[in-house]
């Protein structure tokens, strides 16, 4: 069994309560009455417990990772990323799944009741109102894959998806496609939504170009098969921008099932450029998010904002580009 | 912010203890003063503190989900039946990245500094020795996907993975191939050992079979691209049994790169059924590992352990069968 407080105290003989002020930061303990603990301690295999000492420290360093989409593999990277990022830092995720959940309060709750330092809503289908319900029971939060907003309520780091729909229409274009669609994950999640009104604003100020949109109900390889499946039954569009890389995998599914081909018959972009979307099989040609960046900076700032919690919220977001693999046709010489 | 218990102490017009006493199951408390504490809690939105109940209930509600392999999208399947499994009864993941680690020292530290009720190692690749570090601490423990053996010495649920090395061969000498060759995960993986010696005796029980057999640096797709890559340079075998889906799918791109056709010039099979093998792009023929039946298996164990920490060590196997889609050969007609 593991040595206890109790067993330090013993072998260093002192008392126990001296033991705990050996080990709670800033108490007051002379320095030899310290390394006599800590040489017990150390003798002992003894750690304190971080959890009696954050009731003193008020840290646990626990971050909640909340997240509500395990259907995507872009989540498994997503996933290492932040554990290796937090441990790296001496911090420990502790993992939320709210899949199909959108209400926060019940979690909200939970993260109070478990004392973490600071909460990473790891999202791009999640509202603003989401990420804010923690910061408005004083619980530090960043949003990473959040909205971007021009005052932002809680921090979020992440890409401009508006943006990113500009360039994947103007991509489209530049390729000669004039009949083009959105394929957009589900119609009530930010991202989606933010895509769908750059492709369409891009879109409506180039010349004859016919424009169609419909969305998936998830961010799913199910999803975006069935749709795809569906579009196929009417008359298809030239070429599809996916709303995201996992959707676009699903459609192309759907095309090859229905004995077309990619880029042949129809064209695909899609976005995040995943680690699957460089796989020989797939090869997908889409919009890269640089997703390393967007989990370095969301540590950074719920770092950040441990030491100083009234810190004003910011966004941070970061450029995009597209990666062009095998499902669009080359572009035009022009 | 968040109300205290001193606030609850306030409204209700007792003393704190008498609220801790309250919170506090088995703790000596009338039923008017109970009632008078739950509804000013309630009124005020209050939760006690897990973490600072746990250092009198000795329970914090979190399980340490160990994993060790971010690389293959079975994991994210697992996490997302883990996270759910352990939501539903009111436990709280607390995720332990160790990719490429094998040395338990430091994270059975980390463990106890969090006291943790129990640990579920998830890894086919990580030893016996490894989980057991933790229950030599006194830390309840159960190794999901972990190795069979007639004397478990700590809980361990999972598959026999040299039953599905038989398996595996049984089915390509039935589907008439005789040069068949093991394209197995790390050398040093319990998991890969185990498939490796179900498949050599299968195959060497059968007449006139040939046999290869080599070993991938890790259950990834990079890696058994790599190793069918380096395979193909010499003379490849007529198929494969593959360590996992991810290798097979991994072998695929490179078989399909070479400007080869599977099942038409090599054949795979492969282990897991993850869902992305059923995916029109990919359809692989696999065994299928009843995934979710593991976890929740997993997770009665460690609640089960919770309440009886000297349960004595018992391993739960699950049977597995082959889901028959299209990378090899039909069966032949006898």
């Amino acid at each position: 069994m593991a040595a206890t407080l109790k067993d330090v105290a013993e072998l260093a003989g002192v008392s126990t309560s001296a033991v705990s002020r050996a080990f709670t930061p800033g108490a007051s303990v002379s320095v030899k009455m310290r390394k006599r603990v800590d040489d017990a301690a150390k003798s002992l295999g003894y750690s304190p417990n971080v959890l009696a000492r954050s009731l003193t420290t008020r840290r646990t360093k626990m971050i909640g990772l909340v997240s509500n989409n395990f259907h995507n593999p872009i989540f498994l990277e997503v996933f290492d990323l932040f554990t290796r990022g937090l441990q790296e830092r001496d911090l420990r995720p502790l993992l939320v799944n709210l899949t199909d959940e959108t209400n926060p309060e019940k979690w909200v709750q939970m993260m109070l009741q478990y004392s973490v330092d600071g909460v990473i809503v790891a999202s791009s289908t999640l509202s603003h109102d989401f990420a804010k319900a923690f910061q408005d029971v004083g619980i530090p939060v960043v949003h990473s894959f959040g909205r971007y907003s021009h005052a932002p309520k809680v921090h979020v780091v992440g890409i401009d998806n508006v943006a990113c729909g500009r360039m994947a229409a103007a991509e489209l274009v530049e390729r000669g496609y004039r009949k083009i669609g959105f394929l957009g994950g589900p119609k009530q999640a930010t991202s989606t939504q933010d895509r769908w009104a750059g492709f369409q604003a891009e879109a409506k100020s180039r010349r004859s170009v016919k424009l169609t949109h419909s969305f998936a109900s998830d961010y799913s390889f199910d999803a975006g098969r069935l749709e795809m499946t569906r579009l196929l039954k009417g008359s298809p569009q030239e070429a599809y921008f996916c709303g995201d890389d996992i959707l676009s995998i699903g459609a192309m599914a759907a095309i090859r099932s229905a004995g077309l081909d990619v880029p042949g018959d129809i064209g695909l972009i899609g976005l995040n450029d995943m680690t699957m979307a460089s796989w020989e099989n797939i090869s997908l040609t889409t919009i890269h998010q640089p997703v390393q960046q967007i989990i370095n900076a969301s540590i950074e700032l719920i770092i950040a904002m441990l030491d100083d919690p009234d810190r004003s919220p910011e966004y941070r977001l970061f450029l995009c580009d597209i990666i062009d693999r095998a499902t669009l046709r080359p572009k035009l010489n022009v």
